[in-house]
């Protein structure tokens, strides 16, 4: 019934982008280019598939191992497009911080997440006395694959990602909260990378987390893939050509949230500014925030320097200058591409609610890219 | 166990801001003096009280007698102090519209609610394709008197909420939402005021309901009456010399939520605007927005030529200009300050979860009222 | 020609708020009751009086004796009411400081007041090889006694403004940059107050200084002194009846620009949070912030352990947490509604442009204010 | 002394992307490829080049061919990274309409040139009772050629500007308010193009213009021009390797402003989301915002169906619903990449204040692309 990253298997073809030559930008990748390569950070993910018509999730992060209510990290969500149902944002742009881990799911799903993350935090000893918590739960639409009206998330299955999430290698494409979500037409999902900056510029290492489910014309470092193979994914050509799809017009046409750590020392500001740019990869993967996508970026940093005890009356810390920000938002511009990339092409084949979603065929991708220029490396 | 408005016998004493000749302004109110002075907006509300430990309840605010999804009223939300949890504001900034009623409730139910009234409106006939649904849901926090950390809200209770909205006269003080909360140290609840323009400034009328449950020193037009009863509720004070008061001091202190109506033909603009102003109204009453308390104004305009049919390509309407924009401000400052005065003076006292909290000694008000020159009309 | 405080003999009448028993909220004041009773902030002012017509004016607000730009007080600006030409406010809030003093003056002076700023402080010897500047300038429309059209402010008013500042005492009324502005349709001007914590909640010191110029109808403490007086200044209402007081329709009505400077130790996400409570401050003396005042409020703090050097790559800051804001927003309203009537009761009567606009009757507001048990203290 | 693109006999070798085969997206151009192809919109430049260390100018652009202060048209700012002194954006944000033209210039030129906009505006007869004006002023920093300090735009080269706004064919590169400017750490300058959507998609035109100075690794459709050509414009590494090309750490590294108008009939939040979508094209081509670079995008609408008589006390209005924006979205996302691609690629070397600053070398842009899939159409 719960099953963790069950379509790994299946997942044996499926490659990541820099298995295609892509690598977006000049920094190098964190060890396994992948949000967890900031330390501390754990992913959980849960994918939900029964019956005919159940093919969604959920993927907790948790910005470190303590208790994220209890010892705070600096925080800040931009609204790239505020379609959708992002529960918790006000508070963390008010506060400037983090009171739980954040969890994604199905969009009419988020409330009994919302509630179910409320319960297990509260259930915890050190809680007793909490009468107010903020839940983080962010959201795209898998109706298409999905019977999403049935709001079939249960608060076991939240439970379980958040009490399975672990560091290392994180499972991406089809499982979790991208268990039944769609990309530009093709079938979509979770993906993740990172970037290491150098020494010289700091050293600090960003991780990016997304779960893509949007629309477009596809291109991949600048390579027009969805032109090529003929797919063209935003919100009225969809309405109007190919309701097969299972986008109907007054569903919302998609969505993507970008999560981004980061070991660097930032102020919750500079944390909003770092969000901020997510929209700026977002744009090189051939979005334009469609007016139906839900486009939020959350960033949160795990360095000890600015990290919060709830109680202390005040916070000594020591974080990055301004002048010191635009390594860092380059890493990030550069990490959410890659990531959507990754959550493209880890992707496979779903059905479920009477249709089915197909992967995006990498042979084609690597003709495509190909003629532009673009190989893996030998 | 579910009571629609049970408190309302014991409230023979109590007596409505004008009745002590607190009148704000210079303009005259509507009918009721109430919210649903703007024609079509109906009001429900469902006190939940079990046992020792549930003192809350249901407030909800219909813009109009049809589907509020497929007959959207131009919206927008105005975060004064982003603490909370206000679930569906960013959709309803970026679409500048509504999608569904407006319920409030506790802290920790919004989420329960917000489920449950998507249930409500997704079951509905003519919702059978809708798979997005923005469920707004705002909250303050009434832990002191209820026992919050159970999420006693249930999806019966939201329902019957919606289902028995109606307009004319709306139940104050220690009701629905308001049954458990707290003002200024004393009992506080639910509360409503209106105003209506002369016809030379457009005839319109702006109408507002508050769910008050926040501290400060209070001030009734400008009387300093917090003073004069020594009681001064905000945080720090409160956490440090009333903590039998209920209020921990990691529970949030307080909030307000305030929901302004009118049927001016207003952009979702100008109703940000509007929503906006409801701070100094707020202000006026000896608030000075604590840090934990939560304070959102909503805004929206029933009025038929600015609304929206939800699957228009596009919409012909006829707004104010922001020139004509300022007795609207006037006036929605004015009625939220009395409406706030409403919701403290309307609420009875309340025991629950161990604890009783006072309703404010009314014969004292009249007292440093008259002190200060304001006096029952004759 | 540019007379320093040339209004103060007249102002030997006039007295501040203090005087009349006004005395807002529940802290002591410092000092002086003054922006400056903040360690280290000076007040320069110029007062611009020729011919017919000229009736303006430069007041500056220096955050610390050193140079603004190469040692960066962290800073926020509060959008109330956008109306208006606050030059430099995006940067303040992208960067969360200030690379400059606040210049204050009349609307369409702006440009050539933040041209004279940025020409002063380049000329400085360390600034040689500075190439980008954020001057900082806000401005209230006097353009009823003020020949407006003829931007008659000059560069070296400015520099003179900002060269004669000074801590201690602060001339208020129709002074500096308030020498033509109104109040309520009386005069207006200038106006400071200050709140001092007690050691228990930090001991910190809230500094406020306004340039007010806006409408509404006056409360003084909640007593009703507009209509009492009959005096109704807003918008249309003005438009209509009174358009011999220079409100031409065209013109904008008002504004009122609001400096809060605090030595406790803020971040700038604080810092935003305090400027906002300005609005509420603001609400209390009877405006709603008509459509066309631009009224801004800008924070910041002095505290030297939030300073930012220009060109350090980090910041080790000591700051208040969230939980030890409240106390700060609370002084911050109060001293905010004290400055705007030290504003309004210390201004002077002054003709310019073909036009007079009167001072408020202190001898009328004692009675109002008596009768609404608003004594001096004895 | 003056001169109107003076520059435009030496861009005979220049050419736009589109001569390089690079086309973004998917839709089809207007007639000139230009901000000019929607209808009425004007565009007027001085490019201002005296003795060793002048090279700036000023662009402007007109929303129509009336008086912009009495028939406003519908606009929205983005703040994509508040860096720089962008003058009067809250206004415009406030209200949602355009009081003047926009005029671009450099950044220490910004407040000069606001004041002779307004000045030249003041003097129309139809103006003579106008007392408040917001004037619309854009930057970025030129103070690598340019002798910025010196602050050498004129009030006679803005109304020049103004008053030689034409339609047809706009001057691209180093022309303008793109005189002196950089971009990628070649020479930048001003660039446009536009979109004309199908008749199925509305059929609307939407044109963009920037003035581009900014920073990062040059992605040009995707292909790693930067990185090819050994280019690495970022704040540190610029100002560690390469302080000869004039960016000093203290100096502001960058900025563009993107100036988008349409034909379509939308409502000022809708061009604010338009706006917002700019940053996407800013990050297809390299950028990701750098610290320094102040990221303004303004859109407008011309369309008579949205436009304001200023002294209406009511619009009647129709505009595009939510619904129909997502084509317009991709129309600005698209026509922003070529835009900017356009300045860069029509830009001329230029020398001055020490300094010369190269145009990009197009034979090896042209093999870069070529190795990347790219070439002319035959």
């Amino acid at each position: 019934m719960l099953a963790a990253g069950p379509l790994q298997a299946a997942q044996g073809e499926r490659v990541r982008a820099r298995d295609l030559g892509v690598a977006p930008g000049i920094f190098a990748t964190g060890t396994h280019n992948a949000i967890t390569d900031v330390a501390g950070v754990r992913v959980g993910q849960v994918s939900l598939i029964e019956g005919e018509s159940v093919r969604t999730g959920v993927t907790a992060i948790l910005p470190h191992a303590g208790n994220a209510y209890r010892s705070r990290v600096p925080a800040a969500v931009h609204v790239g497009n505020g379609y959708g149902k992002f529960v918790g944002l006000s508070q963390v742009n008010e506060l400037g911080e983090l009171e739980t881990p954040i969890v994604l799911t199905c969009t009419l799903c988020v409330w009994k997440a919302a509630d179910a993350m409320a319960e297990w935090m509260l259930a915890k000893p050190e809680m007793a006395s909490v009468r107010s918590l903020n839940a983080l739960v962010g959201e795209t639409n898998d109706g298409g694959l999905n019977d999403i009206r049935a709001r079939p998330v249960s608060a076991a299955a939240v439970r379980q990602a958040l009490e399975s999430a672990s560091d290392g290698p994180v499972a991406e494409g089809s499982v979790g909260a991208g268990t039944g979500t769609e990309m530009f037409g093709w079938k979509g999902g979770i993906g993740t990378s990172s970037r290491k900056l150098p020494d010289s510029l700091g050293g600090w290492t960003v991780g990016v987390l997304v779960q893509g489910n949007y629309g477009g014309v596809l291109q991949v470092a600048g390579a027009p893939v969805g032109q090529a193979l003929n797919q063209y994914a935003f919100q009225h050509a969809v309405a109007a050509t190919d309701a097969g799809k299972g986008l109907a017009d007054d569903s919302g046409d998609g969505s993507i949230i970008i999560v981004i750590a980061t070991d660097a020392p930032l102020s919750d500001r500079n944390l909003r500014r770092l969000a901020s740019r997510g929209m700026m990869g977002l744009g090189r993967t051939g979005s334009s925030a469609s007016n139906g996508s839900g486009d939020y970026i959350l960033a949160f940093s795990t360095n000890e320097s600015v990290r919060r005890a709830f109680d202390a009356p005040r916070h000594s810390t020591t974080e990055l200058a301004n002048e010191s920000m635009s390594a860092v938002f380059q890493a990030g511009v550069d990490a959410v591409e890659e990531a959507i990339y990754n959550a493209l092409f880890m992707a496979t084949t779903v059905s479920g609610n009477g249709i089915t979603v197909e992967a995006i065929d990498l042979q084609r991708v690597r003709q495509v890219l190909r003629r532009h220029g673009i190989n893996p490396q030998p």
